[in-house]
């Protein structure tokens, strides 16, 4: 089923204990759109970048067949650019700087060609924005949205409008807290159902996942990495492979979220594996599908027999 | 299989949220021993309180079936005191005030009808101490033991010395951190295990538990707790749980350990539904059977299996 990503493309500067990426391409979009691309075509993609976006960058969505027909090239302008450092602990990041450039009046158009897509993902921009994509849309079928702090805090009466018009909204448990106004991550899922998106996911990084729904609390365990390489990703390929599984399958039964958030959970474990987005450039669905499986192994017990003669009660 | 468990005995006085409570029955032996209770005895006490220490809480342990001849009591002393405040995000707390009282000289002496246990539970005191009680068992089978940032940052040679002769080590994610001094937790679970403890528990409080051996690792989920009342032994609770059943079913094997971190977490799960070791005055087993189900079925995931015609690469 036809996938819509609108988000942003940038270049990131990063630095990790492991090293450091100049200029490397990256941004919501571009993320969600690669993930999402293992999965299900046509992936199209909304979003705009400067005159000094690499070949390269238009060439990695070329290759993953993502449609570009959404994306708007302002030859004068420069491309959104982000920098951070993350600490010894990778759960700890400074932002350095963050350069709106291209993406400070980026005003998403929708082309004619992706206004029937059926799965839209909004990622993390501007309520108002993203708003503005889905008045562009026909009737789509799903839509999954991210946000952050920044817009809780900023644009929180426009983020409540988008809300109400979201699906499945993805965030990070800081960002559920903030939003719902409630420490405890389960009464905040309730509460944030209550503004609009009847499936709540929560990322916890190290942590895992939880996907909260009317019915069910599921608990996705995170992939036990030794190398982080590089953290930037992470949640932007999350978000892509779940969606990405999803359309595949058009299916939201509650069986079918849970495995959607096991592989985005793997997406994010390749996405880490490497700087930018090269630990999402050449995967296999098999080896997706390997990942799955471990994820599975890793939360896996088995209820005990009692043997003949052993005792069932204290 | 016969448990030892040496540990403090105290009166705690803690305000949460949802309301306080005053000298309330607590310390690590009293939430250890109960928990264990349910699944194996002899549970074998050891311990020091004052003059002050109420009848009721020797009664409960009685009720619980659980041997006292290792409990001193020092009749002119006064009991173990501990007092702190939780916040509203209760993953947070202040400690207000400790009085070691009694137990600033408690220097554990074993009955020697406690020094054949098979199973030795060291609750979190002085590494000192805990080196002194396996010095008086005799042949111990299994070792468990605790500890925290306070022995990690001022008693690191002793603890070094303790952590040789225990097999199976229980640390928060923080104190693995520390003790380890790295912030991913499976590589710090390594360097644990090169100190001695075979098999590391991570416990992550709302986010759940990490069981890590040379083989494996298992993540176990939290329970889902919209209402937890106090947060105050919840990890003892989980180490009386979790070696309760290693007790009772004597089986190390990955399959039972991984079991075993369940009924650990199910034991913490219903610790907090009250003020101090209220929520572990009356289970059943069937109770804890039940949970141990819920916990199998939150992190449950099947396999999708692709249907005729459906597309299986991508």
């Amino acid at each position: 089923m036809s996938v819509l990503v609108v988000g942003s493309f940038a270049l990131d500067t990063v630095e990790t204990p492991f090293g450091r990426a100049d200029n490397a391409i990256g941004g919501s979009a571009m993320y969600i759109a690669t993930a999402a691309s293992y999965f299900t075509l046509p992936i199209r993609a909304v979003g705009v970048v400067g005159g000094d976006f690499p070949p390269e960058g238009i060439a990695f969505l070329e290759k993953k067949n993502v449609d570009l027909e959404g994306i708007q090239t302002i030859d004068a302008g420069k491309t959104f650019r982000w920098s951070a450092r993350y600490h010894y602990d990778m759960n700890v990041r400074d932002t350095l700087s963050t350069e709106l450039n291209v993406f400070e009046t980026f005003n998403p158009e929708i082309p004619s060609s992706y206004r029937r897509s059926r799965w839209v993902c909004l990622g993390n921009i501007d309520p108002v924005l993203q708003l503005s994509v889905l008045d562009q849309i026909e009737k789509p079928h799903v839509v999954i949205g991210d946000t952050m702090n920044y817009w809780i805090e900023g644009k929180k009466d426009d983020l409540m409008k988008t809300l109400r018009r979201i699906d499945i909204l993805i965030v990070n448990d800081s960002e559920a807290r903030l939003l719902a106004n409630e420490p405890n991550l389960i009464k905040a899922g309730r509460i944030i159902r209550e503004m609009g998106p009847k499936i709540v996911i929560v990322k916890k990084g190290e942590h895992g996942a939880l996907l909260l729904t009317e019915e069910t609390v599921f608990s996705a365990p995170a992939y036990p990495m030794e190398s982080i390489i590089d953290p930037t990703g992470a949640g932007d390929s999350f978000a892509g492979g779940l969606v990405g599984w999803l359309a595949r399958t058009d299916d939201l039964s509650e069986e079918n979220l849970k495995r959607s958030v096991i592989y985005g959970s793997s997406l994010a474990s390749f996405c880490v594996e490497q700087f930018g987005v090269e630990g999402l450039a050449d995967l296999s669905y098999l080896q997706i599908r390997d990942r799955v499986r471990e994820f599975k192994e890793l939360s896996r017990f088995e209820e005990h027999e009692p043997s003949y003669g052993e005792q069932t009660s204290p």
